[in-house]
Formats: structure tokens, sequence, C-alpha cells
């Protein structure tokens, strides 16, 4: 069926070309949530350069004769610095190889693809960008919380947990409190408290609706209902741990004011507290 | 392959299941941009309720069986009220029928996803939700754009051009100035010089990067590169027309500084102004 398509939709194949880097999005979790053309380029990779958040299951779609290569970052685990992993995706590519650099959600939200495509700019390294679906889109949908809806939000703020040193832009709390749309923290749970404490120092009101869905569209995933003012504590008595994706606004009780809802929607069957 | 990996996940096919609406996001607009998941759902639907921004490529991975309704809104075109698509839905899956409700870029992401569940819950309709790759993200990365970048941007918004009557919440311009992050715009095209005048007036700096992408991700891309002062007008001069994806913020000069970047990157080499 794939493969049908990509012949009717006359894509051509280049993953076959030597010394060529995919930056491909692996999606927020549920390995089929990768898309096509990531799966297909994965598939014919020579190397796959993959982080903490790529499944297991999704690796199984690589080719049995590819490398496999961890390079991702997690508690006692080797870690390579973005530095090692630039040179890493360079060397490769130089030996001729065809490359995919799998990262979990999308490259370009906050997963430093921006980087890497730099990097790869730089050393004159031919490569493709290929989308994939962000946990700040598709956590809180697995949750039953869409962060659009026309009656509650006319935006959505997307906004990272890590503050890195070396980043130059800090977060405007009171912007961003008086924007008053959706915000969604990418990777927040360890900075959680502080960042609610901010919005509502910045006069975000304390009852304003706030989830955490930990490892959101897979069967592990765990969401937390609170508010403003209870959602650090309510996170942290339920031991949610990363990955995990924050929301906050009115979009959280659009559908949960809905007793039918619940039942209806898919995901949510996952354990809830 | 995918059948392998879907298989190897344990995902359970429910698409085969009566009387159950998938409300699937068809990605950005190249056909291999949908999700495995959403490609699987959709070839296995009795019934496909498709936007005008989903693509014929896309369609032909629909069951040779399926029933394909067109439901979008677009100039000249038979139109259907929001109230009437939810109708459809339902009463299709009362009759039994699988449905794919297919919807461009992700359902949730100003696609008014967020009503079409409400709907389907209230009807007491089991639904789900299969996330897709919205255009706010994956245009940008195709005309060589990251939304985000440590360097750059702590923050993207995401807002619609359409401030549709009934909608309860304005943007809040000056807040939208202050947060200081990527913006970016979804279906602006004909609102553009307004919302470019009123960010300048907020406070952003007229020489702050801007680009309009038309089409991203597909054949027919094109890109206008300006700033906040001049990028309505040279969109305007260009012709630019929907679906069009606006960013503002220095992440549009992130690699368009480097003049290699251009060269490597995969679809920048579609026409370009």
């Amino acid at each position: 069926m794939v493969s049908a398509l990509v012949s009717s939709t006359g894509v051509t194949d280049r993953a076959g070309v030597p010394g060529k880097v995919y930056l491909i999005g692996a999606g927020p979790g549920d390995p089929e949530l990768i898309t096509v053309k990531g799966l297909r380029c994965l598939s014919r990779a020579d190397v796959v350069l993959y982080d903490r958040l790529v499944s297991e299951e999704l690796l199984a779609g690589a080719s049995a004769r590819a490398e496999l290569v961890f390079v991702g970052k997690g508690p006692r685990q080797h870690t390579l610095t973005q530095a090692e992993i630039n040179a890493l995706m360079i060397a490769y590519a130089r030996s001729g190889r065809a490359v995919a650099r799998l990262k979990g959600g999308d490259p370009f939200v906050f997963g430093r693809g921006g980087e890497e495509a730099l990097a790869l700019a730089l050393a004159g390294i031919p490569f493709e960008v290929v989308p994939g679906v962000s946990a700040a889109i598709a956590a809180p949908a697995a949750a039953g919380i869409p962060v659009t809806h026309r009656d509650y939000a006319s935006s959505v703020t997307l906004v990272t947990g890590h503050q890195a040193q070396g980043d130059r832009a800090a977060v405007n709390w009171r912007a961003l409190a008086q924007l008053g749309g959706t915000i969604v923290v990418l990777m927040g749970v360890q900075a959680l408290g502080n960042f609610t404490s901010q919005l509502r120092e910045a006069g975000l009101p304390p009852d304003l609706p706030a989830a955490v869905i930990q490892e959101g569209t897979t069967p592990r995933q765990r969401v937390v209902i609170g508010t403003l003012a209870d959602i650090a504590e309510r996170a942290l008595a339920a031991n949610l741990t990363a990955p995990a994706t924050t929301v906050i606004g009115e979009v959280v009780n659009a559908l949960r004011e809905t007793q039918q809802a619940l039942a209806c929607w898919e995901y949510t069957n996952h354990s809830t507290s």
C-alpha cells in the first residue's frame, strides 16, 4: 500500500544515493506515528543515528544490514556532545553512507535539528529534513486535549522547559501570560513548579486548567489533570517522569467537560489520574 | 515493511470495526508526509470525508471500494457548514461505516478538529484522533527555516490568520510582539498586511526577517523572503496564494546566512523568490 502510494506520487527514491543525511522526525512515541516518508528513508539507510526517545519498535523499521548507533542523551548512559553527533553524521556521510538521523518528535521543535542542519550545510553534506509529528501537539491530542479550539484559544505557544546554558533567549513570562492562548511546555517535569510559579506571578489565574501527559500516544501514557496552582504538585505526587508534555489553558477542559468525550476517546483509556 | 512494523508493535487493527470515526491529519502537502497510522486508517475506511487541502495522490491511498466525499471549503465550490460536516460524520458512523475524516495538516492545529471531536462525543460515536504533521512546522522546514533554534528562539507561537466570526479570543498583538520568539501564521495571505502592521505597531522591528511559503513540501512550493516591513508587499507582488504559511523571526535567517545551506537543502530547489 505504502509503496503503491510512493510510486503513484512519483516521489523519487533518493535514499539509495550515498553520502546524504536525512534528519527524520520519529514522531511523538507511537511508532506508527512516523511519516510514510520518514519510514521509507529509515528503511533504506546504511547508518541510523538515534536518540533516547526513539522506540525499539521503530528501529525495527531499519534495514537488517544497517548500522544502528545510539547517540541520545539519558541518565547513566554514555552521552555524545552535540559537536560529536555532528561530527559523526558528517564522517558517515563522507564515507559514502546514507545516514538516517532519527530524532524524537520533529527535528525542528526544540530538537536541535537546526544546529545539525547548519553543521551539515557548513560541511557541504547534502541533507534532507523529514518533518515529524511533535509531541507538543500529539501528546495533548492523545489525552483528549485539542491545543487549539476557536472558542478557547486563538494561539498556541510551544516553549521548552530546558533553558540550556548558552541559550540566548529567555522566556518572557509576562508576555506569555498576557498572550492568553494555549501554552505547551516540552520536557518540563523537573522545572514544572518553577514554570507554573512564573506564570502565576506574571498574572495567569491559579484556577487555569493544566495537564501533564507522560509518554503520550504510547501504551505507557499517563495523564494528570489539575490547575496552574496544583499541577506541579499533582505531577510529583503521581511520580510522572520524562518524556512529558504540559498543557496550560482552557483547552484542557474543552472536551473533558463532556462525560461522553472520555468514553469515546481512544487513548484516554490508558491510566488517567 | 509498514505492515511488518504494525504487527511488531502489536497495534490492533480497529479500522475494520464499523461505526467509528478517525480524525486523521493528512499532513502539510507532500502525500508521503501522512503518518503510517493515518495511511493505514485511510486505507481501511468505508467512507472518506476530505478537505480542500487533501491531495489526490493521498486519496489514492483509500480503498477502491471506499466512498469519497468532498466536504472542504474552497472558492466557487459547494461548501458544507461545520454543522453539516458533523452531521454527515455521525450519520455515516451510525450506518455502521468506518469513517476517515481526512483533514489537512493536524486536526487540532486550527483545523476545527476539536469541534468535530466534541460533536462525535456528544453523539456517542467512538472516535480516534490520528495526529498529523502541521504545515506550521513543516512548511518552514521545507523552506530551510527551523522554527526553533537555541540561539534564536526559545518559543514558537502558532496563530491563525482567520479571526472567524464567533471566535471568542482575539490575538493580543502587544504580548505576541513582546514574547520575542518565532511567530508562525497559518492561512494569512489576504490578511498579511494587517498582520504585519499590527506587529510593527506593537513594537517589533521593521527589519525582523520574515518568509511566506506557499504550498510547502509540495513540488509547487514557492518561498518569498523579506522583512516584517516588506513581506506583505513582496508576497502580493509574487502573487502567492493559499495555502500559505508565514514565519516571522530571526530563525528565518538561521540557515540562510550560510550560502551552502541553500545548496544542500532538499526542498529549496523549488522556486524561491
